[in-house]
């Protein structure tokens, strides 16, 4: 079986998460909207007037004849599939609370250049942009990132990964928000990234492994850009 | 075994998701915070150097050996465990999708008084304030419920819940956020209730419930606040 992934095919965004996931564990997947057509193919999918159980937004994943919505709950799903969590409940649930963690660092992130509205522009709300992403650089960065610090530094199993001893959905995510931060925020990162060496080595670990290393060497890693959730504006990194 | 419910005790907030869950189960639980000295015990468990999975924030619920954070992820395990989600997979994650879809409209909510930092008071940002709850009282709203009342009228089940013919959390959540926008915008609400029946029908279905009616009606229940996620502030009501 064939997955298919919706998402919008020019951003990293939320899909990214599930592009890593699908990517790491050698999925068949076509990422639809970025073939011919593709995004009306998506967007009748979302409107269809007769899907039972119709997603609210991109990203969401066929798989057979399941139809999954909302990045975290795609991990979920994919996690068990392909052997990107534990196998046991205790193992499951908090390799998807890690998820959700980091799922509200990225709305975070998001809400730095878009902190009145998503449906404004980022330039009719800059004033309001530079306040959120002050308090973001100066407090959010290193309340999350102390926090995934912390995690892998009490993982029982060794500090290379932040559940057990073995790579999981959540670590490809904690690197993607790593890439992302760095992106967004380059001064701010610079200065803060020494104070998380085992964020930053995790970080290096995922980008070093096999497939990983060859997805973003390739065209189907989409460069960051200022349309997607991490968006590299000078003035709001301080 | 006595469920330990981990949550701010002045507040309804995230915990109340999980509050809901617990009572309409009928499950033994105790809300620690909300006991002599129990938020001492809740930071300290919380800020424990030794505890292997930390949770980020409160709410939390320890579940014998087990402490799970994230609202949703608690949901998700005591779904399973108190027959509050279907068993099969597709619907117990169509269930959790639908978790994260109002975790997502919760956020929202919560930032239309606090758009530039949770940790500034209101009184520090209610310029933006105004234009975001402004935002959220037009566009929000109206897409997060009208999405709730689209899934409602395509449950091939029919429409008295959101998934199948049983509640499951997700009713219950949606219950809650229902209760939270009339609370924080009674007249935006007032306006908009009418274009979502489904979804009307299924709050007071949910608050008819014995065990919820019986919650609803005791001191178990804090009431609304300026303290929580969904608060009544009339400038931002429009």
């Amino acid at each position: 079986m064939r997955y298919e992934l919706y998402y919008w095919p020019s951003i990293q965004g939320r899909g990214e998460f599930v592009r890593l996931a699908l990517e790491e564990a050698a999925a068949d997947y076509v990422d639809v909207a970025r073939e011919n057509g593709g995004v009306n193919r998506m967007m009748r999918l979302m409107e269809s007037a007769t899907a039972a159980r119709p997603p609210f937004a991109p990203p969401f994943l066929k798989a057979g004849r399941l139809v999954i919505g909302q990045t975290a709950s795609i991990l979920l799903f994919l996690g068990s599939r392909h052997g990107l969590a534990p196998k046991d409940e205790a193992g499951r649930l908090w390799t998807h609370q890690l998820q959700l963690t980091l799922a509200d660092l990225v709305v975070e992130a998001h809400d730095t250049h878009h902190p009145i509205a998503a449906g404004l522009y980022y330039e009719d709300q800059k004033p309001a942009a530079r306040r959120r992403a002050e308090d973001f650089r100066r407090h959010r960065i290193a309340k999350f990132l102390g926090y995934f610090e912390r995690v892998l530094e009490r993982n029982p199993r060794g500090d290379r990964w932040l559940v057990g001893a073995r790579l999981t959905y959540a670590d490809l995510s904690l690197f993607q928000v790593v890439e992302g931060l760095s992106y967004a925020f380059p001064r701010a990162m610079q200065r803060q990234a020494k104070r998380y060496p085992k964020v930053v080595a995790l970080h290096d670990r995922v980008a070093s492994r096999p497939h990983i290393k060859a997805y973003l060497a390739s065209a189907r890693r989409i460069p960051f850009n200022e349309d997607g959730i991490f968006r590299h504006y000078p003035d709001l990194d301080g």
